[in-house]
């Protein structure tokens, strides 16, 4: 980290990256590091580009810059694990490259590297990196939401299992510096008629089996309720959980095959994923099916799955 | 909370208590101040007593005791404002009475109070306790897994206003102490398949108004779930935060009247609700209508509000 701290020093361009379609921890991780180097060092520049995201909008807006600002800038890569991801592409503009990263490693790209997988989220290191040169460095009440937004949304509101007493410090060092919790919680919480509507369909309509429980989303659906495929296959958490049904499934129609995202509070089930074309941990997968006519066997294997579970199998 | 201490030790026999129909926050208390003077005073008896409650049940298990139990013993009362809500209230029995709280006081009981409202929770305040005095005292993971379980309960995960530098503290040490956050996740996300299918209704049956929605909950309709009002009540959340409608209300039909929860994430509406029997806070109200035939004068106030805020008045 110092040499990180050493390089922020040495350049007065710096330009923050994140990935493709961000998500909060991006945009968290993104616009904290910002106003840490923008308050600590006022006579640098500094841009986060890239993708924009509405729902953590208000967390900061995009900066727009020409090709020439990245001459001799150092560009900053967070959250970003693959190379193809990087938003935007001209990061390589840069003098030099730093990658700041939780997850597991894919590209090695990058000059410098600060890759640790223990974080639960990159925000997470940002502020970490911040209370280690507290001395040196600065951070004001913008940067701390950003941070929190980051830590809050990539752990899911502190649910997950990578989540430290780190985790809580970190939290609880931002909230010292003026974040409002229930502002923060305001703005994530806000979603649209749409995506209410489809929650009831899928209320409604999932199907009932035995310990399992599993809702179709097929294409006229997604049609209907003006979704995209990503909100839809977010629906899954919503069947979870339920006494008695501790697998359940949500189905997504493609042109040319059935994708599932299957969970489970209970029975492992990342071997029925791997019996058909998938995998995934002991508790969240992902398989497929090449048509619906092979549901029904499915969904007894899954059945299955749960019975001898409860059998102590 | 030196002399909470002193009494504790002064003590053979402590029955801790909690109030009616108990909450995550009342069980993650009891059970975390009886784990934490058991394991650092293993000499004593300590008992839990009082109501139990299902969803929480893995914090820990109920003392069954008799009257003789209380002679010459300690009752400590957690996270209750009102006397007659004690559960169970025998706690007079005992010859000493503590009063542990975090609510706004409404009966003064108890030779000894420790009462701050500071506190997002009161198993914070027995976190807190423990940390005063971490010389002296023990917690084990399983005192751990119960105040983890009445702070994450009582603040909503983390988001309620309260919550500050000291909650995340503790929630860090406890982590510390051996939580598992995804297994008391798990507990507590455990819903019936009842709650599910009410959910279904209320995503489907809501009313959209101008810059208003509000759900109905006939007395009919909780029959036919087979929920309690509790529960039915609790779903005013679900038709939370959606974009365009920043007030929100879901109406409980009572023999004699409908009571009212009111929401909002913009416009103050402890005014309207004032006009309608109630009152509360600028985003958070009760009120209530004598008949249904009130409905639409009170919607259309409801709708005036909205306007009014847009309006910048």
């Amino acid at each position: 980290m110092q040499r990180i701290l050493d390089k922020i020093k040495a350049y007065n361009t710096i330009i923050i990256h994140g990935h493709k379609r961000p998500d909060g921890d991006c945009y968290g991780a993104q616009f904290g590091l910002k106003n840490i180097i923008a308050s600590s060092f006022p006579n640098k520049k500094v841009y986060v580009v890239g993708e924009t995201s509405d729902f953590v909008s208000f967390v900061g807006k995009m900066d727009i810059i020409s090709d020439d600002t990245y001459q001799g800038a150092l560009s900053i890569v967070v959250d970003t694990a693959v190379q193809d991801r990087i938003s935007d592409p001209r990061y390589t503009l840069g003098d030099y490259i730093i990658k700041i990263d939780h997850h597991i490693p894919v590209d090695h790209y990058g000059h410098m590297r600060w890759v640790d997988t223990n974080f639960p989220s990159c925000a997470q290191m940002i502020a970490y990196f911040y209370t280690k040169f507290q001395d040196e460095l600065k951070l004001t009440e913008e940067g701390a939401i950003a941070l929190y937004t980051g830590i809050v949304t990539d752990t899911g509101r502190f649910r997950f299992r990578g989540v430290s007493q780190l985790t809580h410090q970190m939290a609880g060092l931002l909230i010292k510096k003026g974040v409002d919790v229930e502002y923060i919680d305001r703005q994530l919480s806000v979603e649209s008629m749409e995506m209410i509507a489809l929650k009831g369909y899928v209320y409604s309509n999932f199907i009932v089996g035995d310990g399992v429980v599993y809702i179709k989303m097929t294409r006229d659906v997604i049609e209907k309720y003006g979704v995209t495929d990503e909100q839809a296959a977010s629906m899954v958490g919503l069947i979870g959980g339920i006494e008695g049904y501790p697998v359940w499934a949500l189905l997504m129609e493609y042109p040319t095959e059935i994708r599932i995202r299957l969970r489970s509070n209970g029975p492992t089930i990342n071997e029925l994923a791997n019996k058909y074309q998938g995998g995934g941990h002991a508790k969240a997968a992902g398989c497929k099916l090449n048509s619906w006519d092979e549901l029904p066997t499915f969904i007894k294997d899954a059945e299955d799955v749960v019975k001898a579970h409860l059998k102590g199998e």
